[in-house]
């Protein structure tokens, strides 16, 4: 079993993540076996495990930490991100997740759309498995339903130049940070801390996931080719309009407001043109201190934490993901 | 709130599924009134309620009887069932459900996978919000994996010719009969019975799903016409080879074997000559057969329940199902 090579550098967490990723695998159950080594496949290649590496560090606060159910949340936060990305590749037509075909381009949308169902089961019975009480439950069932909603709001505004950086961080909160918010907070109240407590690691996740997925958006522009995962600028091709971007538009001249009208029509060469400008207006420069300032939003909090190595690793994290260049 | 009038003859279960279908309405939230409204829409528009009825009457039978509890759960089994509608119209490219524009052709495929997964959400966090106890929520959460494992493990024989009558009743199996069951199971369970009596329903509940599905497939090659729902023999060009088809496919001469591998380029006039053949072939008569015998075991494990009017209900409406002819 291997994981993303970030993760040497803390070898307990390490082997934690390890056993998180085996706990998954064995929950995966298909009679039709080629597709549930596609969905093992998925999982043993590459995701950087994020969201659960931030539910166990929050485990680790309260007195009534039990490492299999911290593990078990963690796998059910991963579980259901998988699941999302699958649904996501269908949306996308994305031929290619993590550097393998994707399901969708394996097996069809058919597939996807059923294997992608079949793990919001799987993670929902991980939590119904190791919860250990009604209230735990209902905690994450609500997180996940909030999720899902964030994921329908997220849809309208697509292809529409109108977007103001409000929309976007309206979108990105919807889904991206409620789930490092649910990460953090199911992690602390895992452990038996106070709901208030677990409350200040719920914002700590928002405002580590915002600052995630600005970075995200920002690195969609600056690297010039992706080598795996999918084709730079395709976002803008289906109409997501991201931070970067959305700062550029607002430059007076903006030269690409009719390029963007082409929709999935945009050709290599205009996209291209789009990204130069989006670097060279400063737009770029204006996202970065976007998610800086998310960042910093985060380790003000992190910092009210009691003190302890997994708040080091806590800090430590957050930064490195800013700072990413992939 | 008008539900279909089949129920009309039932007045307390009528008014019990008016208020699992307020309950649902009750639950869905989203931001986007649209697709908020087009939800409660497909709830409000003819769906029969027969899962959530059997959960409804199944929970008569113990003494922990609560109506809120049983009504959620009858809900959530509804709810489940409307998420899958909703995907298996994104893989079936399904212009119509219920006489309704289907959610993918109203709102393009991208909000229909988001719908069904919100859905999804709702469903399990019903179970999570009524159950009292963790046992109850873990019976649900399993019943929910094993029906999106079924659904899986039915796609890969479509367009298979050699499918067997085994093959498609383990895939009825997998998917509708599942549903059946827990219905009956979770409701027998909600009140506080024992185990054992559960399991009977869950084998009571398998039987009438399966039935009810063999019933469903004979439809398909009854109706000349499908007032709404979607176009008769569509399965037959998706690949999916029901009884009343594998039947005749069996018989020595079928004159439509080279038909069928135009999959879903049949033409309207190919397809209505092999539901001729279908039908007089006999292939029709031994898929009937095959209903009755589903049905026929079902009626006698449900004589072995304590007699009451609850009983009797679900006697009538078993045997109404066989008999139906929408």
């Amino acid at each position: 079993m291997k994981i993303h090579p970030m993760w040497e550098a803390y070898p307990e967490l390490q082997s934690e993540l390890i056993q998180t990723i085996e706990l998954i695998d064995s929950r995966i159950h298909l009679r039709n076996k080629s597709i549930e080594h596609a969905l093992v496949d998925m999982l043993n290649t590459g995701g950087k495990l994020v969201r659960p590496a931030y539910t166990l560090l929050f485990s680790t606060f309260g007195e009534e930490h039990d490492p299999n159910r911290a593990r078990a949340f963690a796998a059910a936060i991963e579980v259901l991100h998988m699941a999302t990305l699958i649904h996501d590749d269908i949306i996308d037509d994305s031929p290619k997740r993590r550097g393998q075909h994707s399901i969708q381009s394996r097996y069809g949308k058919d597939i996807a759309v059923y294997a992608g169902d079949y793990l919001f089961t799987v993670s929902f019975k991980l939590i119904a498995d190791y919860s250990n009480s009604m209230k735990q439950m209902q905690i994450n069932t609500k997180g996940m339903e909030k999720i899902l909603m964030g994921e329908i709001d997220q849809m309208h505004l697509r292809y529409n130049q109108k977007i103001t950086i409000r929309n976007y961080l309206t979108q990105i909160s919807g889904k991206t940070a409620q789930l490092f918010a649910l990460s953090c907070y199911s992690g602390a109240l895992e452990s038996g801390q106070t709901e208030r407590f677990a409350r200040n690691c719920y914002y700590i996740g928002s405002h580590i996931g915002m600052a995630f997925q600005i970075k995200d958006d920002i690195l969609d522009y600056t690297q010039t080719t992706d080598g795996f995962g999918k084709p730079v600028l395709e976002d803008v091709r289906q109409g997501i309009y991201s931070a970067p971007l959305i700062y550029a538009m607002h430059k007076k001249n903006a030269p690409f407001k009719e390029l963007l009208e082409k929709k999935d029509q945009l050709t290599k060469k205009e996209t291209q043109t789009i990204q130069q400008f989006v670097i060279h207006s400063g737009g770029l420069d204006e996202a970065k201190r976007l998610a800086e300032k998310y960042t910093d939003k985060a380790l003000k909090r992190i910092d009210q934490l009691p003190d302890s190595s997994e708040k080091e690793m806590i800090r430590n994290l957050t930064l490195s993901l800013l700072d990413r260049t992939i």
